[in-house]
């Protein structure tokens, strides 16, 4: 099988010479760097249980180009189960890691590539899909992370890729040789990047025909030259340098994104997937949009879990657990998490294939599901912090817990039901700062806002989707009007 | 095939001796009463849909008794695939009738009563299975419609059966002899009563083990001896009998609602499925509600879609469909509606069959369903009626619209958009005062709210099916605390 | 003291001319007509309820003009705390009556053109003021209900009145003599226009220069020749002609809204008071709408008052009042009651006079109050409808509960918390029905949406008025930013 | 004028002998000390306006005791009008400071205090009162900073004091002796301590009548012998400690939190206000939770305002300002902020004067009021994360900004519309992330649900001041039942 290690993985990492940039300076080993690490150990968990044996049927699948069996983040969905069990799988890494583990974007990305470089050959009689499978077969041989650089820089939001004061504010060809192409721009919100392997560089939104520098997919190492990486702040970021175990909420995980500066990369031809064909880059956009929207249905409804148990946990031990509205306000919590899950499964379920085989979600469903993604964490959110109590945000840090003079008196009066210790609750009161104001709440609302798209996004593919004009008809025809329209 | 055909059907309702009571007089023949004839319609189109031919891969099934060609809403369902076409079908009817069609009900107690007794048989010895099998295939050879009559009058809610000041609040056995059982009681709310063959009986709650008496499942034909029916009032109700067109709002399709007084019934042993075993009552319950719940994710979605449809017509109409605020409104709307469609389609697609081999729902996201039903046609309506406009509940009556003197001068002023006529402009808000404040409401807010149990009942089963303290060990773990609970 | 009795004021309608429509059918007697009665016991509150001692404080107010008391309704506020009085007293009506008592759009049109007028006068030289004046003291002199009449048909949202295939879709004069006008066109919605001695006529929407035809405000008795009201239909209304006392719901109160055509008005100059400026007729337009949207802050907490006590009855009687989750429901109604009626105190306690003495509510707050009272409503009547259970909907006619076979069985079998009766929860029911879904539900749900302008009238206003520069500019200083905008 | 200008303000800070605790450390200079002056800044913000003439008629008083100008956060409210002046002073201060600024609580407090005590002292002939307005008079000539100290630690909250395992959970009177009484216990969450003067201890909750050593009230130095403060972390709080100008977000102001320790603290009799009488113990946390409660409807809707300008000051930034959509979300953040303004409004309107001359707002206004505040903050926060776009969580560090490299590539990339810069963009930001995941959110969201009582706490008072059954009996009237409940 090939299937790395979670150990094999860091290595791999170690191995690369990327160029990273935070908080000012350049970081020689991201791979041990304290503010980084949690990130890693979080998209090292798709490795991790991909190990374990009760986890096999979620994290393995046989891969369609060779059969053999595959971490589930690289494979190609062959059936509406494979798409089912992708959301399942998001689930279980959100329960594990309370954060976003990463990995997602890339597999959502080889998906969408897929279907549509077949499609395009189709159509075009180009021949982007054979380079791409094995461009694929090479990532899940060697287990890859992959990732999936779409948005653009974009400038005035106003204005189209072409019309922009600076034409890099979108990732363009400035070169086509021989070889291939060479590209430069920047790529915003690259979740994980500094743990890929890869980068598959896809364009950002729909072109015009004259924008055709501007279509442009490719895959390029993650440490290759030109390749710059620059990671963003997240709220309470350095809590993760300060050595201890308790402020930092989520002990052992975390996320990151990252600027990808792209200054003049050379991209051989075999690694370009689409250079020029606006058309099929809109076709792209829309068909990653709908894989990455499914995707917030598994991932965020685990994170969900996670922040529903601190909720409840801290109830027990602030003895509240039994009180009516902190019960109904548990269940309130259960089920807009509950709902989003539930529009994730529908979309895969509803899936079809795309003319490769692979398949689509049902679109209309999966703009659904991000939908609310965009909004029930906050309500979730919103919710925890009121069982959580004020102490949530007076409480004093690890710190002064640990004082030789305040930490018995605040272990004495931050005590709250007596079979629990003051530390469970100091505890649990981190973590859920740290998903509802801290660097978790950085995935769990914000990405949850504007992640595969900000929700005026999903709005206008419901517009578009939703059949309003058959409704019309529906609606007419029982008036007892006459004619449809 | 043992399909009925939509005239073989009412013909065969009219060869029934229903005691019908309706606004204080006995009906002779319910069947051709103006104020129940759209109620029949509707109900109906569950025949008239199985004869088209694009509709038969959603309206038929193959029996599991027989392998014959049944109507779907007869059938059990043999795969989580026979679950979502039960979504589809029902999403159907109800964007072709704009209301309820009052056959889900016995097509849930159906598939309830299968399972319960068959695991009752294996648990206890005892012979129901095979007795209730040779009831549904009666009832699939002749294409019937069953009454799932479960809600019992219930008297004081804080106090149980037994308990109650009068011991037939709930229906009881109040005689067993060796041909069978002799009933008293009453069921509220019978969606559908009238336009039903069978009436299948079922207890309505948990019981206690003193309290036997009250758990009894049996078939009782629709106009048995005993059997007495007062059909319910709905708002604007009587304007089916004005003979108009227009200020019915949906002018041919309609619900209805039955007391259903069981005077001391008498019901052969052959009919009798469960009689006394309290424990597989409460399991009924629940398999019962669980299927109920899935089903209002499909017919509200279908009728939402005639909502959004009327608001949209009436946006064109008034000249108000491109305002942004309308297109955003409008793209609202179809977000929840299809957040319910989406819940209906999970809590199938996760189906697993009970060992009769009938499938079942996923009992948690079908709960989510339904209480996602409780709240998001009440929003819709309320955006329906916020792009309708006012007009909506100050339009004079249709036959000021025929009026010689006024309806010229109304035809001038009500007139909008100059290529719609005034009578297109009125015929749609009367749809949508139908829906959101006239008969249609009643199914599609109120019922959306009580039918298969108040959102109450939903939230119970929430709290109880979501593995909370699973969640909280999730919590610990990632706080960093040792152990789980 | 010039006020009527309640009699005193049924006379003098009896004594009136009007031309009504209902149904069809012209109606001789308005004043006796079932269908009509209970919306004239509504207006006649006004009456009745200043008679009474104990609410005098709110009731009575001395009057501007003369010094002497006059009613309420018909005073020029005179201070924040006459604006204040205002909502209570509206609260207090709609207490007494849950429905819409009809009296207030007189009250603010005739605040509205009172400043207008004198700003006017001012500005342009012209003598509205005074005529106006005239005509308020024959108003409060005889204690008269005004109608007043903004909104017109409209035809085309998209388009300018003047731009309307046909050119009467908007009020107009269509001749000036020395005399006076004469107006052709509709006013729609028109509140209590058959309960009015005098329509009140104002433009409905800013209008162009070149529109100064539409630009008319102006005094008309409501019998005057040329006037003829069409009413609309309401859910339900028919059932105030079964001569039943239950499935009213409401026994004695109504409202109705109805079309008032002018066809060729006569208006002599004295009762002119706007005539052509087109600058004014939307400060007219403005200040009447930011009147009646503080006026919903009062009226609509009153009778939600009423629904959160019949909430509250029900739950008594069914058994479920100390169940956690109703009174929760309960709580969230008032705080959502409560959170309007606030809102209709703070435009009106920042209150300030306008340069004819008179004082204005604030109008973003104004503003603020009918934007919530367009969502509010609707959630109130969700969760009543969740209190009520299903038989809201499902409940047999009175006139079953009276029929002799039939009536003792619902008796028997409706009957819940035995110190009640049967015929105390159907009363309620029905009550809960006609303001969810019934008559009462025309004013308390579709007209707080659209009354005094939908939805996004006031977010425009909001957008206007609320300073949002300023908000800029506070935080750009506080980033850091060196200048404001 | 008893009034102290900023500077002097901050000298008597630096005069005191505060014991204070942060991140694990003693602060030798806490008045200094970078984290920590931010905090500062806002609390001085209170005096700094008393010096600008053109707030004095917002920030002036005329003292009730003396008849000397005083601060209005020393003042007792005369009127009606003092307390709608309140809420506008604490809006305007939250515009300026963007946070919490600290002073309000104490104000509350003695606000309180001074009500109760006259009661307390006309009931129980004690002389609390007298000594209450001496030391009023102290802190309004010295213009001092009061803490109002009231939230226990409070152990199990399914336990009364008295039944807590370890009996100091509760403040409590460990010794009563001649001089006056000994106090033991730690006051959480105590906004502003280190800023303030003095402290105002109050009991937490209704206590039993066994209870006497629970119900205490009195006025301690903020540096008394064995008061200890350990102050709290807040999200990002050590971005202070960076020495940066971006990342903050807040450039100048923040809030802080301490626990209060109190180790055996001797007050003496003459600043003890309440010392066993457990009844009046109950009024004073009630009173002042309606004084707090009113109160965040003027801070909130102030830090609103900076919220809502940021978002729209990015959406100018980046070019999305006239988007339909865009313009939609800042309209309802606006009407959600005013919402909560005009409750805060409205419970001061219609406040009444206690027995003292103090006026009291209406209390259930004003737990209305509260009750918006736990919930829009939360929504216009989420409105405005949506309006930022995803950069808010991505964003690089400023030092990234500032980097010989990076810094010119991110100015290039991360510039939006032309005539803005980068840095612009940035530090909005920065303000968002601030305010809705950072130390602005601690105060702006966390504290909106929990101060001043969770909303749990505002329902019940709801439920208890709402006169549910006068509703009950008006429904009941209207459904033509004869006699009320």
């Amino acid at each position: 099988m090939p299937l790395m290690t979670r150990d094999e993985y860091v290595d791999s990492l170690r191995r690369m010479h990327k160029r990273v940039f935070l908080l000012g300076q350049q970081i020689e080993d991201p791979v041990d760097h304290p503010l980084l690490r949690p990130s890693l150990n979080a998209c090292a968990m798709t490795y991790e249980l991909a190990q374990q044996p009760e986890h096999a049927w979620l994290m393995h699948a046989a891969s369609s180009l060779t059969g053999r069996t595959v971490n589930r983040f690289t494979h190609l969905h062959q059936s509406a189960a494979d798409l089912v069990a992708k959301v399942k799988m998001q689930r279980l890494l959100g329960q594990r890691t309370g954060c976003c583990f990463q990995r997602c974007v890339g597999m959502d990305a080889l998906n969408a590539v897929d279907s549509v470089t077949y499609d395009m050959d189709l159509a075009l009689g180009t021949g982007y899909h054979a380079r791409f499978l094995r461009f694929l077969e090479y990532v899940q041989e060697n287990d890859l992370v992959v990732d999936g650089a779409m948005t653009d820089a974009k400038g005035d939001r106003g204005l189209h890729p072409s019309l922009q004061a600076d034409p890099d504010l979108f990732v363009r060809i400035v070169e086509r040789t021989s070889g291939g192409v060479v590209l430069r721009g920047a790529k915003l919100h690259q979740t994980g990047a500094l743990n890929s392997h890869e980068i598959l560089v896809m364009p950002t939104q729909s072109l015009r025909e004259d924008e055709a520098d501007y279509a442009v997919a490719c895959a390029i190492p993650a440490d290759a030259p030109g390749v710059l990486m620059v990671a963003g702040r997240q709220p309470s970021d350095t809590r993760k340098l300060e050595g201890g175990a308790i402020d930092v909420g989520n002990c052992r995980f975390g996320g990151h994104e990252a600027v990808i500066v792209l200054q003049d990369v050379a991209v051989p031809w075999e690694r370009v997937f689409l250079a020029g064909e606006t058309a099929f880059g809109r076709v792209l956009v829309e068909r990653f949009a709908a894989y990455h929207r499914q995707s917030y249905g598994g991932c965020k409804s685990g994170v969900g879990d996670v922040l529903i148990g601190a909720a409840q946990a801290l109830a027990q031990i602030q003895g509240t657990d039994r009180a009516s509205h902190v019960k109904d306000k548990i269940v309130e919590m259960i089920h807009l998490n509950e709902t989003i899950y539930a529009c994730g499964l529908a979309c895969s379920a509803e899936g079809r294939p795309a003319a490769s085989g692979t398949y689509l979600v049902d679109t209309l469903l999966a703009n659904v599901c991000k939908l609310n993604v965009t909004r029930f964490p906050y309500e979730i959110a919103r919710l925890a912090q009121d069982i959580a109590g004020g102490l949530l945000v007076t409480q004093p840090s690890e710190w002064d817990l640990a004082h030789e003079e305040v930490g018995p008196l605040l272990g004495k009066y931050l005590r709250s039901v007596a079979r629990y210790t003051t530390e469970e609750r100091c505890r649990l009161l981190r973590l859920v700062e740290n998903l509802t104001l801290g660097p978790g709440a950085a995935a769990y609302l914000a990405e949850s806002m504007h992640g595969a798209g900000s929700p005026q996004a999903q709005r206008i593919m419901l517009a578009r989707l939703a059949g309003v004009e058959e409704k019309v008809r529906l609606a007419r025809s029982l008036a007892g009007i006459e004619n449809g329209a």
